[in-house]
């Protein structure tokens, strides 16, 4: 895809979800609850967080969307996300996966290798996360650098991450998104490459868990999931372009960037969309 | 009661709210910890989360109110709640349901009506939730529409709440607000709406929660459960509209409506408070 | 140590901190997740909430410092702590202790007495919190008032806390830190009292947590627990006066304090740091 369609698809993506208001549950770590509720309700989706084993399945059917995020877990948390993702896989919706600290604990490991057997339609990670679950998957040569993220931070660029993500968009069948400074999307054939966004983005906590509550989002639609990864994080790069122009720091950004999600519109994306 | 009334009783108990500053424990989730607690200082309150079973009881004694928020609910915190309010009821300590989501899943509902046996004071909601709430009470007529609130948005106008509000004040001996564009209170008898307040409250997330929070601060000084819940709706509604003066999204507009509750006096409040 | 002094080991923490990027452990409480994470980030520490008894240890052993936050307790994570901060004295990760609502209720007192046996570094809390902790402890006079915090605000002075601070200090081999208008430091033998930061600090919930995660930033760059709780609060509260220059209330200040604490360098430090 060229970078004219993409910014053209992810304008229309975008109008269609502010239209459908998709119903996005969320079952994400508690650094994020806040921002991530915001990002949705900024961008013009509805989020829903919703945990408790005892009604999620109940919920998880009339949402448009799933997103399981694995920061701040814990065993009954774990034991939600397998409650929730079971009855995603039966009902049909979609979920996206964001693997937390993947490779920083054999426990979390754990976890996200149980949760891939549901089949997350996504996975969006930093690249030392998505490397990690690659590994943890058994796909990396014995010859590579194996992933160990340093707390939830990634030691690696995404160049690094891109064949890893392909093979674990072709392993689990689904669109694998690494994202950084340069964010990568690939379904394991098509790969896009995104380039907006601003290094404060990785100053403000949960920023990150924001953007995969946004795919989720665009998963609600129904389309294409690849088309819909690219067009979520192109939103969501060309708000962090809009805000960078006002913020004087972390603190400002935060404040700029919800602003920006809520204005965003075709004209902004059609003239800073950037692939590279 | 008139407009003027109104104002002037809004604008006396906030002051002595400032005065007293009265010390609120929350039980309420995840996602609005961090504003509900800034929405009460910013006031002039004092907010403290607490929720464990085995302090929770002692703390409830010393508490000028408890508010208990169903919001990201789950059977641990189902069990905190139920302690915290029976220790309420027997201490005489009043408190303020928020029965968030309710009318969503069963579970919810099933908690929320145990809850009410220990009596709240009073119960806000969003139309939708107030109607669930009643609907669950057994209130509603057979030909009245049941309410099915899409995640935890409201799907009605609050002028659709206005029977079942009323109704449901009368049936648990609390008063009922149901918060929306216009806001309704009832005690049964009495009925007031306001209509202060900007659209963009809708779009900062847990923002209803902390209003919650702010009537739990009024109904702890002791007065007219009725006009306290009034007062609070007041004075939230006017900070909003001093807040979207100057806000230019959801991101400002959270800033400045923290702002705004600092800054908010009598002058404002007599400048500004509506009813309908 | 002079005041000249103190700014100058201030500022050179501060960029050995910056430099180092220690990754800070974090089981701290709800309210405070996004805040602290933030005050982390923006200073230029690297925050992580991990909290599961089943991956804590592991992580605690990598992490540059621990930081356990009491607020919000529950046993569960009161279990966590047990198991983070043993995890903490066998792997000499330093540790420290910020004792929310220590002196409220019982519950609450005895878990912190049970932490306090795996040796925190540094304790850090309002005037109230540490004369409940010292109280706890058998090391007030009979004669001494005895702390009663309100809520989780302090109910005194930290003038009035410079005995039981000292006490404590000796007494469990630690730092103590009490802050509020003025902020006290000491080991026991030594005593600094700062004099920065705006009222504003106290009408945003969680700040005197996250500067609990900010001195555990320093705190993990080992070298004098001491001289890197002082540095750690002389940072805060000159962050904090310059934020107040900007701001309009709570919700402003938040914004510009989480800028300033990017923004702060030797210069502000050298030229506003005060002591007395």
């Amino acid at each position: 895809m060229g970078m004219q369609e993409i910014a053209s698809e992810t304008a229309r993506l975008l109008a269609r979800m502010r239209a459908a208001r998709p119903l996005v549950q969320n079952i994400t770590n508690f650094v994020s609850m806040d921002i991530a509720a915001n990002v949705l309700l900024a961008a013009g989706a509805a989020p829903a967080m919703v945990h408790a084993p005892e009604e999620s399945p109940e919920f998880v059917r009339r949402a448009a969307a799933l997103v399981i995020n694995t920061g701040t877990l814990s065993q009954p948390w774990a034991d939600s996300m397998e409650v929730a993702t079971t009855a995603a896989r039966v009902h049909g919706t979609p979920w996206v996966l964001d693997p937390v600290g993947a490779g920083g604990t054999q426990f979390r490991d754990h976890v996200i290798q149980k949760l891939l057997r549901h089949r997350p339609a996504i996975i969006r990670g930093n690249a030392s996360e998505i490397m990690a679950v690659a590994n943890a998957c058994g796909l990396s040569k014995t010859d590579e650098p194996k992933a160990r993220p340093r707390g939830v931070d990634s030691a690696h660029a995404t160049s690094e991450a891109e064949l890893p993500a392909r093979r674990l968009a072709r392993h689990s069948f689904c669109v694998v998104a690494a994202t950084g400074a340069i964010d990568l999307v690939t379904d394991g054939e098509r790969l896009v490459r995104l380039a907006n966004g601003s290094p404060l983005m990785e100053r403000v906590t949960a920023l990150g868990c924001g953007l995969t509550s946004l795919i989720g989002a665009f998963a609600g639609l129904g389309e294409d999931p690849f088309i819909a990864t690219v067009a979520a994080i192109g939103v969501y790069g060309v708000a962090g372009d809009m805000a960078a122009e006002t913020a004087s720091g972390p603190g400002s950004f935060r404040t700029a960037f919800i602003d920006a999600l809520d204005r965003i519109d075709e004209g902004e994306i059609l003239a800073r969309l950037k692939t590279v």
